[in-house]
């Protein structure tokens, strides 16, 4: 029994926000597995900010997506054939699927989650990438410690909600930064952030005097930009500044903005370090359980926009750069 | 015997560069001294970059100028009268002088230097603030260890000619970044660095990427601009960026300008961090010593440009904007 494959294979390096013709839809046979390959059968995939990264060319912390290959994404799925002694068919896994309906891929790159744990979605947010990224970003790179200031951009966000929570369990005043109202009282009433701007009415620079008397302890960045300006000009004596994304910058066509006000780290003796979750892969494990056993006190809520399904993925993905999901953006690509 | 003392005196808050009609010239007769305060005969001041922000308003690591104030600069005096019981006529001192001839301060705000140890120039220089900022931002902010590759801006000015010693002495691959053939010839030949780029001749982000092919493991950063661009494009994973200054920046009429590659931080998980000397002050005497000893054993060199004299003090100040001084700038205001 051959399965169809639909995939988005990259067509072309897009200037700008990405677009349909970016990418070629392409139908074919799955391919058959070879000796440790398993076959996934995709049911959920991440769509995130960096995304639009791994399509440009260049040097990163990751090799580019290459012209005609399968568009690289996170996912969750299920197996339906193995010739792996690690997955047996009815196993849901997590790993590198891609932007398509059935993953051939090496079982060292797969790892087994469990369904009756936490809904699926969850494995692609905070027990996934997003999650880890909060966790290690704010508490190993910004070092928040109890009583500190901790301010979160993208907060309504997969990463920047994980963030504000675990900053609010270390014992932290929290501020978010979000787009439009609902996700501002989500922020504050769901999450229970001690405030959350809205950038889309507010001026961000302003209100974080107002919201951070004391100055910023830690400001983990996932927007840069003008709000990224906005924090450096509030920063507190010693502050950390996570970077840990910059979405609002990712589809410049021409060149980036750099925070004209970056001198702000040497008046306050600040710091902005840069961080990859990948360097802290051998304590996801770690970092999961404290996470789940949070979630399990309702501690720390997990919340995730699952959008369908494969045949919008660019259109979908756009939802991110224009600030449109709620949460973590999953994507449907079929029902288990 | 009253002695008259000329003076430099903020009169305006400058746009762009400073100009003559910034500061007005006032000569009245010297202060008494009241109760623990000193009359010091100026002999050097320092002239410094970082003398440009201290005429602009607004919060920064220390109080601006005000208007009407004498020009704040750091100097080296002799004790011409006491009030003090811990200086006496003869004593030479350093501290906060002022651009003026006579400065009349409190015994608290001066330290005691020996002409015998080293040329008076030297305690504005290397033994002054400028080798502490090399001292503490190369060793403490820096990092820099053994066998890594350091990167210096200014690298034949005040503080960029000792980071460049201490690096070498520490041993790390040293390479300089200055203005014209002559700096860069000084640099290599009589300070031992392993290069050193012409900014003005060369392709700065090429150079380093020939020079440090390995990347850079600390960049301490005195200009800012395209140089700290040209740096953030060629970091080693890990890499720590010491911002010291931004000389290319100060003298910018409209906004600075960040650096818009900063997402380098991110792909290398490097680090930005800023200084201020002043962090160090109870760590002062203890670095001196180390250096002093250096310098005595002819592994650390010093060199200043003195120049004369407080008349001229707008034009020479101009100097270090236009990259025209070689070696730590210092403004001679009378024999001593």
């Amino acid at each position: 029994m051959t399965e169809t494959n639909k995939q988005f294979r990259l067509a072309a390096r897009p200037v700008g926000m990405p677009k349909r013709t970016d990418w070629n839809v392409v139908t074919e046979p799955a391919k058959e597995p070879g000796e440790g390959e398993v076959v996934v059968k995709v049911l959920l995939l991440s769509l995130d900010p960096a995304m639009r990264g791994w399509m440009n060319e260049g040097k990163s912390y990751i090799r580019p997506v290459e012209i005609d290959e399968v568009m690289r994404a996170g996912g969750v799925g299920v197996v339906t054939a193995s010739k792996s002694t690690k997955f047996k068919p009815g196993d849901h896994v997590v790993g590198t699927l891609g932007v398509q309906q059935v993953a051939v891929v090496h079982e060292k790159t797969l790892t087994r989650v469990d369904p009756r744990m936490a809904p699926l979605p969850v494995f692609l947010s905070t027990l996934g990438m997003p999650g880890m990224t909060a966790y290690f970003g704010l508490l190993e790179v910004g070092q928040a410690k109890s009583g500190e200031t901790v301010v979160v951009s993208g907060a309504a966000g997969a990463v920047g909600q994980v963030v504000g929570q675990i900053a609010k369990i270390k014992g932290c005043t929290v501020i978010g930064i979000a787009g439009g109202a609902d996700k501002c009282k989500y922020v504050k009433e769901e999450l229970a952030f001690d405030a959350c701007i809205d950038y889309k009415s507010e001026d961000v620079k302003k209100a974080l005097r107002t919201h951070c008397p004391k100055g910023i302890d830690v400001y983990f960045d996932n927007v840069g930009g003008d709000i990224l300006e906005a924090a450096l000009a509030n920063l507190a004596r010693h502050a950390r500044i996570v970077v840990c994304g910059a979405i609002s910058q990712y589809n410049n066509a021409g060149p980036m903005k750099g925070p004209a006000n970056y001198l702000s780290l040497l008046v306050n003796r600040a710091r902005m370090e840069g961080m990859v979750v990948f360097d802290y892969a051998d304590r996801y494990a770690e970092a999961a359980k404290e996470m789940a056993g949070w979630m399990a006190q309702g501690k720390l809520k997990s919340r995730e926009d699952v959008v369908s399904g494969l045949d919008d993925f660019p259109e979908r993905l756009l939802m991110l750069f224009r600030g449109e999901n709620f949460g973590k953006l999953v994507l449907k690509v079929a029902d288990a």
